[in-house]
């Protein structure tokens, strides 16, 4: 693999050797004090870059731009996910190409997989005895499904309030999960401080720059599947942040190491009920302060459905970098998204998965995306998840009795 | 692709010419008349036959012998699942190796969307204007999905009891579901008249010789992942029939094209409440008419709670072809390996899914799988299918303080 040159504070810019310090800046501490990986790009694109031809259908074949080798990982596959074309849905909204990056293909179902399998791995590296988290959703399912195939163990803490079927998973993945008695913001601090005391390595997003590492692996994979031709446009949901960072991060470094010659605009799609990271970046562009990013957090989303976001800094200045930015939209158009991503591409996304197609249609109406573009919808979670939330308004289907003139009568 | 030779009655053996009946022998009749497609194999295996070394990451790869070319598939990936070696697990049961191949990484969750996609396209090239099947589970959902991939109008049959969850996924990829007030029999009587009378191309199990051909391609990845080179056992859940028979058939179509030295001994897995066709196979050794196959559809494993499986003389006959045979587990078995799997391997598959991990055990109790032997196990389905299904039976994790404290306490 290529080993780090550092880690970089996302905050003040200072770098720190690698692995000296798995997780913040301690200077700058949490969200501020995100680090940042950084590989010797100038000796890459010098030197040439090349990644394996044959096999390898998963992340691991990016291993000059990860931190830690494939002798580490787990068996789970991670990446190589397919890449859909959907020209007659391109040609309606006159785009002039639309893809769908399907990473609901995934272990647990969800594109954080990525971002796991190489914490996982850095954990092993690391000699960590355990792994921990904090979260109700799919970066839980995903570190626990990847502790269990490493054999190592897992601690989850979890809101009191979190869904049981949710948790029933966590549990048959064989995790030891915590229900704290408060909100998800305690059980995110005791998470943190139980990872201090027992020398857990922490996968929470925000929390540790692994995380990062893997989830930029989908802009790698759009990239080289559309032979090193970057789309203009590449729109992803965003929660706490980690996995839209990562998605512009992927194709920032491309172009620094010399596979490209440019990057797409990166556009973060949040709810309007849940919508501090695009509140915090029309801050940025104000020139007032960034941090903190806090506010509401309610929409049928649940995977994006966060008031804190732990990697705001990091999302909108990897954003920026690209030209991109944020939008945000309503409940209804998400759950439109997740029929209209059904019927038409055979993609079943829970509605945070969904939610890039809602955004495409609300950048195509304000201009922001001009008739022509190439875009890049990158879709993070399986619909399965959460089968009933994208699924409001439809209508059951009638009964029917056993009998050919009833099929004939229904069809009208 | 390779142009079959010509569609066989797996009873009574007459070969009909290809394309010339969609479905079913008309002397013998439903599940008696089930039609195998033939190749050439001799001339493959005198001019050898060879697969694309680089990408097509699909059951595409396998175009020589499949009866449709990719050129009519749909963009939706069907294939090219991961196979993951359990060496501990192997060490702990005494095995020479043990691998999971994990075909819970399909679009629609479960390795349903092998048949389907060649189904859908052999819709395609015959221009077949719509598409159905009766059915209240994975292969529903699974011709659903593609059947949106591709833009064609899809009818589905389900008994009006039908799980609502599951119907709604239906209604989400925009299929037109008839829920019939009667029995999955009547269902499925009044799918076939309808496909009759409207020339809608039927994917229902036992009906259509495309699907055992997608489904064979479960057995070309596995030996193509070991280097061709076989294992001992190959185990799978067994509901219709379609799948044990698609996966015999694999290996046995890769020995005769000289790909393979030999077979392994394929052992279908059944709910020890829904055996007709271990049952059937049982009279196959006795020397008795196999058919008519019926028997009792109760178990927690819901893919296979079947109870007139409608591809079982192709099921027992295929099996029996490669020396192997069929087990049936209980629902604690059944449950047990749900649990297992996902603590162990980090899968989590639906009941059915894991039914194969508690037929090992059983196969290795009655010493039918002796020491050393090289076994795979085909995991079928998500666990997302069914979340609780598997989960009989583990505690409620208990709910502690946001506190350090407490943490430690529990940790004992």
């Amino acid at each position: 693999m290529g080993e780090p040159l550092g880690f970089r504070c996302v905050g003040c810019g200072r770098t720190y050797r690698p692995w000296g310090h798995d997780y913040l800046c301690p200077d700058c501490g949490p969200v501020a004090g995100a680090l940042d990986v950084v590989y010797d790009y100038p000796a890459f694109a010098r030197g040439g870059i090349e990644f394996p031809r044959v096999g390898k259908s998963s992340l691991w074949r990016y291993d000059p731009l990860l931190p830690v080798g494939e002798e580490f990982a787990v068996p789970l596959r991670s990446g190589g996910t397919p890449l859909y074309a959907l020209p007659h849905l391109a040609q309606e909204l006159g785009l002039g190409g639309l893809w769908l990056k399907d990473d609901t293909l995934h272990p647990t179902g969800s594109c954080k997989d990525r971002g796991t399998a190489v914490t996982v791995a850095a954990a092993r590296r690391l000699g960590r005895p355990a792994l921990a988290c904090a979260s109700t959703g799919n970066a839980a399912s995903s570190l626990a499904g990847f502790a269990a195939a490493a054999g190592v163990p897992c601690y989850i803490f979890v809101p009191k309030g979190a869904p049981s079927a949710k948790v029933a998973q966590l549990v048959a993945y064989g995790a030891t999960v915590f229900r704290v008695d408060g909100t998800y913001d305690e059980a995110y601090t005791l998470a943190l401080a139980a990872c201090e005391k027992f020398g857990w390595y922490n996968r929470s997003d925000g929390q540790n720059p692994m995380v990062v590492e893997g989830n930029k692996t989908a802009a790698f994979e759009v990239a080289e599947e559309l032979g090193w031709e970057v789309p203009d446009f590449a729109l992803v949901s965003v929660g706490d942040g980690s996995v839209v960072a990562g998605i512009a991060k992927g194709f920032r470094e491309l172009r620094m190491v010399g596979l490209t010659d440019g990057v797409p605009a990166v556009y973060g799609v949040q709810a309007e009920g849940a919508a501090a990271v695009a509140e915090a970046h029309a801050r940025l562009r104000r020139g007032e302060p960034v941090l903190p990013a806090r506010g509401e957090a309610r929409t049928i989303a649940d995977s994006i459905r966060v008031g804190e976001p732990r990697d705001a800094l990091r999302a909108v200045r990897e954003v920026a970098a690209t030209g991109g930015g944020f939008t945000a939209v309503g409940d209804r158009e998400i759950v439109g998204a997740v029929q209209e991503l059904a019927r038409r591409a055979g993609v079943f996304a829970e509605p945070s998965g969904a939610a890039p197609l809602a955004g495409l249609r609300r950048l195509l109406a304000e201009g922001t995306i001009p008739r022509g573009a190439r875009v890049v919808l990158f879709i993070t979670g399986s619909g399965l998840k959460d089968p009933q939330g994208g699924l409001a308004g439809l209508q059951e289907p009638p009964v029917i009795p056993p009998d050919l003139r009833a099929v004939e009568e229904a069809l009208g």
